[in-house]
């Protein structure tokens, strides 16, 4: 097996210069890390991450903390958390840093988990795949010394923190670019359908939808629906539409909603056909029917963005959020004629 | 911060009783262990990991190996690996042990991470979350010195291997519930849905439901279908129903091809329903339309169960396969009255 030794031979440098290339030392050339980095390719050489932690009291690893197990329904309606990981693990590997899981099936279980690893093997790096009001799970996690975090989704706090940065997508404006979309395409009177609007990410999409409507002076109702009682959502929107029969298209707070309202309209059996748009951009949008229109919210740039701000040298020009773009895919949901 | 020797302290035990109650040693006790645990938990003491790779030349950690990002196919279509991921964890996460994961971009990359895991922490156990035949990161991890592995998913290979064990669902048997539970409702000409009979699970049960049918004296036919020609799938159907106009019902390979056809139905203008039964009951039966009957799998036990076998301590009566039972879950979709 291969030495670090022998990469320095093969590079013609000393073994520390070749360990400090390996760590990206900023004392090293960038022609003698690539020089190293070219031996190591050649020896196809990998470190002893086990010795490194030894010597530097530090592990090249990095946590990701999972949402705990009785939230279901996050882990259900996210259907895009193999994707962040992916990203994760990516740039991870690249960096030769090794991807740990905390999860748990309660906050004091997650808790204990994150504990062990900090504890353990001085993981010091942790990535949150959620975000939640009052979680004592992450309150514990910051609050350790020399701990950093990155947090896949909303910032609940206003105070910054210097020790906790943000990927996120910018919700409140794809509810305004949704709603631009939807006027341009002729649909006037639009309806927001959500489930909770404790969810911030729900939240923040209808209150851009909102304010951009009212700015264009257009009507911008909205409709909660319950995620289990079907009957209950049928006679909601029989009796919506009844009252409001301008209605033309829904604004589904994402792809799952647009689902159900899609098999809603079915079994209401209504004598007209609604446009819907939805966000996410999950892999049911292209099996839906019709098709969904929905935001791509990129979530494998997600995990490659948050990994790479944790594994950042650098904290001087720390930023405190980090935005990642979205993008509207039109489909056949937004090409409904009967309007 | 608690030590081993306040845990001991506290239990009224010798430091290295302790230490061989935390790793569950055979010559303690379970008494002793008992006093430990309850010492541990006061103090909410958590080992330290580094220090006992140090000591024991490995490491409490798993490997979880995702299959590789091109696949993205197998990532897509399987909406249940963080189901398996969260089961895997908490065996683990109870057990001590702690989860890294494997991925890459492309078959070389996954390999070498892997490699990397082995010399580095030495990582010596590893769960597998695909099952693909000819696979170069599944056979070189395997050859590796004292390392095991647990595949979740179908066994390729005939050979036994003492280092590797399955755990999976009866997939034939599946196919075989299936098709009786489809002739018990009624429905007598029955046709298999697929997408690709390479996947070993599409053809266990296609297989499975075949066998049964024409054990009962009944027509089993099958058709192909593609994952994204949607013109030439409405043809296809078209085309077969119009040769086979006694056609009743689909049993489709998956969830995704389930909606797929209710799709087809739709856009094809048929004149008849079709009952449709599918496999995997992921989230998407609940908001198909109709909801879809299907068999549940269990992926988070398969994925305890995966955890379960690599952590097992003695090696004697080491199985090769663990099967996890299935559940056809009854909803809408074969419910159809017009037959």
């Amino acid at each position: 097996m291969a030495t670090i030794k022998d990469v320095a031979r093969i590079a013609g440098v000393s073994a520390s210069t070749a360990s400090r290339a390996l760590h990206d030392s900023d004392m090293i050339s960038e022609a003698t890390k690539e020089r190293v980095r070219r031996a190591m390719e050649e020896l196809d050489y990998s470190p002893n991450y086990s010795a490194q932690n030894l010597v530097n009291r530090t592990t090249n690893t990095i946590g990701i903390v999972l949402p705990v197990r009785e939230s279901q329904d996050s882990l259900g309606n996210n259907p895009f958390f193999m994707q962040i990981i992916q990203g994760i693990s990516s740039v991870c590997s690249e960096n030769d840093y090794m991807v740990n899981l905390a999860s748990g099936r309660t906050d004091d279980e997650l808790r204990k988990n994150c504990q062990a690893l900090i504890r353990s093997g001085n993981i010091s790096k942790f990535i949150f795949l959620y975000s939640r009001k009052d979680d004592p799970v992450f309150d514990f996690v910051k609050k350790q010394k020399k701990v950093s975090c990155v947090v896949v989704g909303s910032s609940y706090e206003k105070k910054t923190q210097k020790s906790v940065q943000f990927v996120d997508n910018d919700n409140y404006q794809a509810g305004r670019d949704v709603a631009d979309f939807m006027l341009k395409k002729g649909y006037e009177h639009l309806v927001f359908a959500y489930t909770d609007m404790n969810e911030l990410v729900q939240t923040e999409r209808y209150q851009g939808c909102s304010d951009y409507l009212k700015e264009q002076q257009k009507e911008g109702l909205s409709l909660s629906f319950s995620r289990v009682k079907e009957e209950e959502n049928i006679l909601k929107l029989q009796t919506f539409l009844a009252n409001h029969p301008k209605t033309q298209a829904f604004i589904a707070c994402d792809d799952i909603m647009a689902i159900r309202l899609q098999r809603l309209f079915k079994n209401s059996r209504l004598h007209k056909n609604y446009a819907v748009i939805s966000f996410n951009n999950s892999l049911i949008t292209e099996i839906a029917n019709p098709a969904l229109t929905s935001v791509d919210i990129f979530p494998y740039q997600l995990g490659e963005k948050a990994a790479q701000l944790l594994l950042e040298k650098s904290k001087k020009s720390k930023v405190q959020k980090v935005i990642i773009p979205h993008k509207i895919i039109e489909r056949e949901s937004t090409k409904i004629d009967e309007l």
